[in-house]
């Protein structure tokens, strides 16, 4: 019987369990990519679309988006701290894209996938309980989440979401000007709305290597010390804005701009390692730490706003590349 | 009277006598140089000459330099960890070249230049910490250093090597070959060594920005984490020896060549960020210290690493153009 195959239910193998659960995850992820794509487009082509009703209904889709986004980004969050105290260890890599099913935890002897298991052996005292405080504040902050984003599919606010949005598919609430409304002169003011943001950024500096800009604030008695992120991270919306629009007015099936994603997977590098990195400050904070598990998150907390540096770095090449190369 | 005049004893102004003091530094930089000028020429010429004779003065002219360097090479390591304490902090940053008279601590009211006092106002508990404990230490190997050098300075193996230094100025104990010998061939020797040990390095992987190559042993359990950084530290000693065996061959008075002093003083700051990085993770072992200061270490240490990373590309960077711009 393959592994999760329907009528298993009496005799369901790990294999079959861990299946279901990869299902779910992924259904999650699908929910929460399409709650953000119908958003972004609500947003980029309001004007169509009657007032009242669209104000009614993005903030919901953003609550819904928002609540199941982030017990995988803490999940994310610890899985890139844990590798990067590798990494610091001289410790073999695992490579992120082998994590899973398949990779280094690999299928174990009951069939079920393990999550990636860093060797610990070759970690100081001070990485591996730094390993291990950050291990246990994320899958606590994981499993809270976890039990917010049940709640949440169980809420009537999200069955009243979801039946919204299949009303949707069948007759979309438009105002009388939208039949004669430009979609591509939207879809335009989206993508200027994204090279302004991209026109303000600091792009000389970050094209320019090794220029410390990303941990200038690193020890800085500010507890929000990196408002220099939010710039980039507001970038990052509007590359996503910009893409879904294009694939409204050029369809789904246009082959995609590789550059733009490759801008786009930089700007989401930036964030995560802006965010691993507050974490990795926020556990130094924990009352009683011994000084070795400090020392470790303090060059945890480094390593990835280097992280932050190199991303930014990585975008301005790709976004060089897209402005020379455009016609 | 101009300061540090001789005869200004009885109404020496504290401005003559930190003009003393700066002679004395200078002087003492202009032996150090000396010796390893004299102790690199005899090395690569050592066919020309008497083979008792150099192999008897090098190690004395070794001893001399090293025991000079020291003491200045505390005072540079602290004053680089105590810049970049307060850039990390996002305290406005003093830059190097205007620490000493007539910079920020500026010539003091009572006339004497004053050593750079970075502003502490702005730094955490950790930073302001860190800052101290590495000042106590620092400070600490610098003094001994300090007497090590005046010991030496008044030894009578000192006195023993001056004597032979100076014979050296009219007489040089060549051997019966030397005036047959050509000198260039001795200096391309020299220049080969150089190449082959840059063609040795990871260059590649040096160009490439951000590579997170330095920082990989940033947290191994391995007490010298990190032999990599030798192969660049014997680099730096090769480019000084063909840089002296030039003036040898083409007179000083020659124009310096830009790129091979870009590419030197890009070694020397591999070097300076590489003895910083440890000094600040040998702090970080000091016993009883709070939780905050080894936090500040570890990004200081991380920091560092960052610095020897970015100081391995300006190198690659600088011989590329050297071997591209090569007749």
């Amino acid at each position: 019987m393959p592994p999760g195959a329907p009528g298993g239910t009496t005799t369901a193998t790990a294999a079959g369990a861990s299946s279901g659960a990869t299902a779910r995850v992924d259904a999650a992820r699908a929910l929460r990519r399409s709650a953000r794509r119908i958003s972004g487009s609500l947003h980029t082509f309001r004007p169509l679309l009657e007032p009242e009703w669209s104000e009614g209904i993005r903030p919901e889709l953003a609550w819904l988006s928002g609540t199941l986004a982030v017990e995988h980004a803490y999940g994310a969050r610890l899985e890139r701290l844990l590798l990067a105290l590798n990494r610091l260890s001289g410790a073999a890599p695992v490579p992120p894209q082998l994590v899973g099913p398949g990779g280094p935890g690999g299928p174990s002897a009951d069939g079920a996938a393990r999550p990636a298991a860093p060797d610990r052996g070759n970690l100081t005292v001070g990485a591996a309980k730094a390993g291990a405080l950050l291990d246990r504040q994320l899958t606590l902050a994981r499993t809270r989440a976890h039990s917010t984003a049940l709640q949440a599919l169980g809420s009537s606010r999200f069955h009243a979401v979801a039946d919204k949005v299949a009303v949707l598919a069948s007759e979309v609430p438009l105002t009388s000007a939208a039949a004669a409304t430009d979609l591509r002169a939207l879809a335009r003011a989206a993508e200027e709305r994204l090279a302004d943001a991209v026109t303000a950024l600091p792009l000389v500096t970050a094209g320019s290597p090794y220029n410390a800009e990303a941990l200038i604030h690193g020890l800085s008695p500010d507890p929000a010390p990196h408002p220099q992120d939010a710039p980039w991270h507001q970038v990052r919306l509007l590359l996503r804005l910009h893409r879904y629009a294009c694939e409204v007015v050029h369809g789904r099936g246009t082959p995609l701009d590789v550059r733009l994603l490759t801008a786009g997977e930089a700007l989401d590098r930036h964030r995560d390692a802006s965010e691993a990195s507050s974490a990795a400050a926020q556990a130094a904070r924990t009352p009683r730490i011994a000084p070795a598990t400090a020392y470790a998150l303090g060059v945890l907390h480094a390593d990835q706003r280097h992280e932050v540096e190199a991303a930014r770095y990585a975008f301005q090449r790709s976004w060089q590349k897209q402005t020379i190369g455009a016609p």
